[in-house]
């Protein structure tokens, strides 16, 4: 029996989102719901599969759809392709990932000019007949043929401009006849061939350029920016056309069960009356909200407000629908999960729980933690003074500064320099590599549906979008009274829609009861402690109020520059050991005190502090600015063809044993102090770092509590290592012997098991390789799982073998990124460090991954 | 019971080598075969190693030392520590691996005031009772309490001045007692103390001295530069004192089973009548041919020659004596495997082998590969006009130029900047480094058995010694009548004992029938195939010569230096593709000449050629140095912070596909020009460098072959990849499944694994690792096993789990090393690869670790 690829919607199937996509399966389970949705099937994604595969449709399917189509006929008691009342059908992408706009939509297939005709007879509306017939030549003229859709545009706004009209609605029945024949010649310029006339024709062919779309250079971009897998593939769903444009007692619209700004209950969304929801995506015509179909559509509204409660109760989660009324019958046109700011997505998820509708394991599980970042966004400062220049919709949260930039290639390469914000007319899929690179987004058009809104949100990017004072010229934009232009800096607010000119003062976030409150139920989940990289009191306060458990890594390295670089220089341009001596008597005092403030900050919570890491040379300055010969001579002498190989880490401690000597008796000292003052015992554990070899770690051991046991003897320590050496990693069973515990440092593990110089990869090959798809992610942002993290794998093995209480963590930026902690939890780490404001997202991506492993409650987080 | 830790010559033991060190096995085996020794016993290494762990000897030790020294009183009728027939012993180091020269031995201990009276009564020989009883408190004082030799050294020479006499001999037995109260003097004044007077107290600390002087510096810096672990320890031998410097009938000697230089049959040896063993080796007074006892000491002479017959067929080896007569009485005081010259080595064996002692296994079992590079060295070239300044002993050979140094220090420091020469009056263990940096040794006095010999000969270094011609001033030489200054150049040819002043052109050495005879013994014995490293069609021929069986890495950068630098720079500066394009295809006929010529010369033979390696910066000046601001402008963007793990290797075939299409397509032109113009199919080879992931070489391999399929179709060829990043070893499951071989670049990969850059350790903090022990050896010569060879062995593993049949090599420089051809060996990898020079060696290693593993007919190279 030959492979089955097509699925009516009220057909059972197993196959489920994977084979039939988010679209697919919303309209499959909304039918079996009873949900008045569009009758129609699916095409699945393996069909899709196969295409990329061949090239073509695989066998079979053309009869498939054919049996499918009569199907169709039968049910709405229509004829594809009749003159006489004709079955229109959409043709609609659908990955089993959302990939909002990425691929292509055709809609009123089966459409020729004596079906038109017969059309606006049977509806005795030519005017709805002809629009729709302009629409499909002029989609399928771009999708099919790929014709430019300002030809199209433009003949639209000159026909209008002749007429003396303002909108589309205002053109007469013959007005559109008029432009179909205009559309026709465009496309028979842009294509070489007429327009199709047979309806199985177009719909072949409209499925073939859905496949197609999936391997087009934006839906290629979109996914590579959200680590969607390359070969899934989409699935086409044909469904019945329903006419949100047949007149005033039709509409369409978008909307949320709950708002995706804030999380709050109550309906949310937005209707255009008289349009089909192309019009509401793409942002060409603003639309009102949906609270304005009461009064005109009350029994279609109230039949979409029974409909929104019993899918979110269905779901069990905030739903992001897509409907068209037609002649006052609504159908739904597609539900998926919401996409949702963080704050959102906490406030729902809470409430969900405070109405029973899910579990604390559930909300803990549906959170997406990169999202969190969004909530620990800078904010305006609300004790700045601010002329505000212009004000917009308020499209996605946070605020941002940066230079104007009003393309999305100059946004790359200015990103480069600095801060960007990314000012256009409106946002299309084409832009998204501009706005990864920016800091923020404005637009002149569109709503909160719209392109812009929706990217930012899911990126977590400050957006403003719909801002009428702001009007962009060439190269030039004028917000308010302010003629700017590229490099001008302005400042949005993203969470009230304002717009400044210069630079805002900005505040950290707020973090609210929701965010406590599911911080809260993580932290009974997870396993793993999170602890963060913080160098100094400041950072440590900060940290601890953000739940950290302790300081994973503390540089010491910070604390040798500012005021302190002179004697710090003094000490590398001695002769003598007596000499370097004598200047390191000097930085003791200080060094002291920064611990013991870092001590107080964490009291009661352990603090690994690592030695002098980098190569001496960073102390100094560049040989061209050294005040002196002997400092000249010294640059010289200490200049290196690769650094980050070189003579630094525990390195220098061995090549000069003094520096540590003083590091580790201001940490004995400063811990000592801090008891005798407080009670508390610091939990100190002092780290070396790049050890590569047993030998290193064990005569620094002996140097460490040599030290000790003269400043604080009977103070409980612990010493221990980094891994960041692949040796080190390799031999943890030898390593393990003198180590209390291992660190590992995956930023110079990256380094040395990739040889990629982060300094020479990112911005050159490594960006390079990302373009071109050689590699997938980053691996200075996630880790590298099945190269980096099996050699962490092997240490944690060998290590453990060694010493089976040896206590393991990770310090590396790595710590702070969900996926990398889901490893680290399968690893059976003890605990992930990362940067202060990484850490809620740190705990509840812990949280998940206990989740993950118990099987209990989770369920893939926010996004359709 | 307690553990014993004393064993009399005859009694048998299991503990063998480890247990009794070279001189107390061979004390041992002689006294049991019935050879002449004097009787004695020995004091294990246990007992050393208790000493270094507890400081002190262990418990037990002095009961069973008293013990045996009542058997040696009984064995010998006379008394330790007797007034009258005194019992005289010596105290011998004697490690399980020959250190000569390293640790301390005390002679004549027993002796005091009145013992020296009674000797000399007995005796009736004033003169010589005196005589030892002055060398006892010398070398008691040195090696006991540290006290400088030449305080008792110009004593005696003041002595001489004083009495006007030329020879110690000439000294009367009054003199000589007159210079014992001299000697105490000294002595007293060096140590604070008296001379012990108790035979039991000078035996004791005397053992204590020895144990401890398995700890001085230079047996450390020794033990470093001969890979010798530093826990093994020495024994003590405690041997009945017999005297060679009892009269004319006396004497002393040292000599070789077969000729130390040369390898040729027939006694070898020097004899100084009159005389202790210290005298000879210390070369002091310069000794006369073995030959010379034959006159002089008939019936001694006829022992010893039978003596030294019986030995080496009992040890089936040339053997190294040390011997004394003692009133025509022989006494063998040592025997063990001779150090001998490569030459020597390879000749012994071959003899051997025809004289039926040994198999052909034995004679490739005991050549140590490393002597082979002896061979190798560079000789004076006979066609050269060539004026002798001087000439000396011919104390090792081999021919080198280098710069006058005068010391060890010196030596050392000026070696980093070229070729050093150490000329020395006579070299003592102290200037062991300075040997090990110089290029050649060249010394006014010692002979043949002179530690300058001795060591240089060890370690491969030409070595002139006894050059009388030569006299030293202060930081001056005059060698015949040159008069010269330290950095002034010579030549020494160690072969023929002629020194030049300035540089004299060398030759590379002839290989001689032995040389090729155990060559092709051990090609019979080895699994591993012997490639070279060859760039050139010159090299490929010296390679191929040299027995290589294919060239393992044939770099192509060195192809893009010299008159084709500025194409290359061309390219690099062109801003477009279709510029860069412009310059490779003048590049593209270059490149296909060289490797035509490879291909011809190594017809028959696999040739794995590496694609463009280093960064392009390479191959443009220094900023300072550019021409132009364009030139400028690139170098600054080519800047890399770590270049070394930068844009190069396959990244740059990434990034510049059409750099490697040329050369690809270069390869598969001269392959297809060379098959049609001979006949002769040539083993391309084709290995991208610096993969990383199986993507990288995945595109790599379809650049590849396209190119190939263009140009050479049909013709077989190998696509594979050099393993030199560890994330490539760790995932060489998914890289195999690409690559048709693997080649495992050592240099880079030691580099990334230990996070070693060479340019930056070398000189730097790896010196210092070595200096300070942290390390034991140079990872970059001797491959880290532990370390880079547990990667190597994950890739193994790994890659023939997914790819059983795949080809795997080593091209670092380890592939010349004998101890990583041997782990190699143990990998089971295909070849290994090195420099044209090192491939004899590479055979011979290769051959040895077969053998090792079969357990047949192995055993350790020459060095008793």
């Amino acid at each position: 029996m030959a492979e089955r690829y097509v699925y009516d919607f009220d057909e059972p199937t197993t196959g489920g989102r994977e084979l039939l996509g988010g679209k697919g399966i919303g309209l499959a389970e909304m039918t079996l719901m009873g949900v008045p949705v569009p009758a129609g099937f699916t095409i699945t994604t393996d069909a899709c599969r196969a295409y990329m595969r061949e090239g073509d449709l695989p066998a079979g399917l053309e009869d498939e759809v054919d049996e499918h189509v009569r199907r169709l006929e039968e049910r709405t008691g229509k004829r594809f392709g009749s003159d006489d009342d004709p079955l229109l059908v959409s043709v609609r992408s659908g990955a089993a990932v959302s990939m909002p706009g990425m691929m292509d939509t055709i809609l009123n297939l089966g459409l020729n000019d004596e079906a038109a005709e017969g059309l606006a007879a049977r509806t005795e509306n030519g005017r709805f007949a002809f629009d729709s017939y302009r629409r499909l030549i002029q989609m399928f003229g771009e999708v099919v043929e790929g014709i430019d859709g300002h030809r199209f545009e433009s003949a639209l706004a000159a026909l209008k401009e002749e007429r003396g009209v303002q909108q589309d609605t205002d053109l007469t029945d013959d007005d559109l006849r008029e432009l179909v024949e205009t559309y026709k010649e465009i496309y028979r310029d842009g294509s070489g061939s007429e327009f199709p006339t047979g309806a199985r024709d177009q719909l072949l062919r409209a499925v073939r350029a859905v496949f197609a779309s999936w391997e087009n250079p934006r839906a290629q971009v979109y996914r590579r920016a959200h680590e969607i897998a390359d070969d899934l593939g989409t699935a086409v769903n044909i469904v019945q056309m329903v006419f949100g444009n047949k007149g005033d007692r039709s509409g369409t619209g978008v909307a949320f069960t709950r708002d995706p700004s804030t999380g709050e209950s109550g309906l949310y969304g937005e209707f255009l009356a008289n349009a089909q929801g192309e019009d509401v995506v793409a942002g060409i015509r603003t639309p009102q909200p949906i609270e304005a179909m009461r009064e005109t559509l009350p029994k279609a509204f109230a039949q979409f407000v029974e409909t929104m409660a019993r899918l979110e109760e269905h779901y069990r989660d905030m739903q992001d629908i897509e409907f068209t009324v037609e002649d006052e019958q609504l159908y739904l046109l597609q539900t998926r999960s919401a996409k949702r700011t963080a704050a959102a997505a906490l406030k729902a998820a809470v409430s969900m729980v405070e109405e029973g509708l899910i579990s604390r394991e559930d909300a803990v599980g549906r959170i997406d933690p990169a999202q969190l970042d969004q909530l620990l966004h800078p904010m305006i400062d609300p004790k700045a003074e601010l002329e505000v220049a212009a004000r917009g919709l308020n499209a996605s949260p946070g605020a941002a500064s940066g230079a104007i930039v009003f393309d999305a290639d100059t946004a790359v390469e200015r990103a480069k320099l600095g801060p960007v914000i990314l000012v256009r007319w409106e946002t299309t899929p084409d832009d998204i590599h501009g706005m990864i690179a920016s800091q923020g987004i404005l637009t002149v058009h569109g709503g909160m549906t719209s392109h812009a809104a929706v990217v930012a949100r899911g990126m977590g990017k400050p957006c403003v979008a719909s801002c009428e004072e702001l009007s962009l010229g060439e190269g030039t934009a004028k917000i308010g009274d302010h003629n700017l232009q590229e490099g001008d800096v302005i400042t949005i607010d993203g969470g009230t829609g304002r717009v400044f000119v210069g630079e805002v003062p900005l505040v950290p976030p707020q973090i609210n009861d929701d965010f406590e409150t599911i911080l809260g139920w993580a932290d009974v989940q997870r396993r793993l402690k999170v602890r963060a990289n913080a160098d100094n009191p400041e950072d440590a306060i900060r940290a601890r109020a953000f739940g950290a458990e302790g300081i994973g890594l503390c540089r010491t390295e910070h604390m040798f520059f500012g005021d302190r670089l002179s004697v710090v220089q003094e000490m590398i341009l001695a002769d003598t050991e007596s000499g370097r001596r004598a200047a390191l008597d000097r930085l003791l005092p200080f060094q002291q005190s920064d611990f013991e403030g870092i001590f107080e900050a964490m009291a009661g919570l352990p603090v690994t502090i690592r030695l002098l890491d980098p190569p001496l040379h960073e102390f100094l300055p560049d040989e061209q600015d050294a005040t002196d010969e002997k400092m000249r001579t010294r640059i010289r002498a200490l200049k290196e063809a690769n650094p980050m190989l070189g003579s630094r880490g525990c390195r220098l401690g061995l090549m000069y044993p003094e520096i540590y000597e003083m590091q580790v008796r201001a940490i004995a000292r400063a811990a000592k102090a801090v008891l005798d003052r407080s009670g508390d015992v610091p939990l100190v554990e002092v780290m070396h770092p790049l050890v590569g070899f047993r030998e290193e770690l064990a005569r620094l051991r002996d140097l460490t509590e040599s030290v000790w046991e003269e400043e604080a003897p009977g103070l409980d320590h612990l010493v221990g290592t980094m891994i960041e050496v692949p040796r080190a990693a390799l031999r943890a069973d030898q390593v393990a012997e003198v180590a209390d515990f291992f660190s590992f440092g995956t930023n110079d593990l990256t380094q040395t098991t990739l040889a990629f110089s982060r300094d020479d990869a990112e911005g050159k090959f490594l960006t390079r390789y990302l373009e071109d798809g050689v590699l997938e992610r980053n691996p200075f942002e996630v880790l590298d799982i099945e190269g980096v993290g099996d050699l962490m794998r092997i240490a944690v093995e060998r290590g453990r073998a060694t010493k089976p209480e040896i206590k393991l963590g990770i310090c590396g930026e790595h710590g702070g990124e969900p996926r990398s902690i889901a490893f680290c939890h399968e690893l059976g780490l003890d605990y992930v460090s990362c940067s202060p404001f990484r850490v809620p997202l740190a705990r509840l991506a812990a949280a998940q991954a206990a989740l993950r492993e118990s099987g209990a409650g989770f369920y893939a987080a926010a996004g359709g």
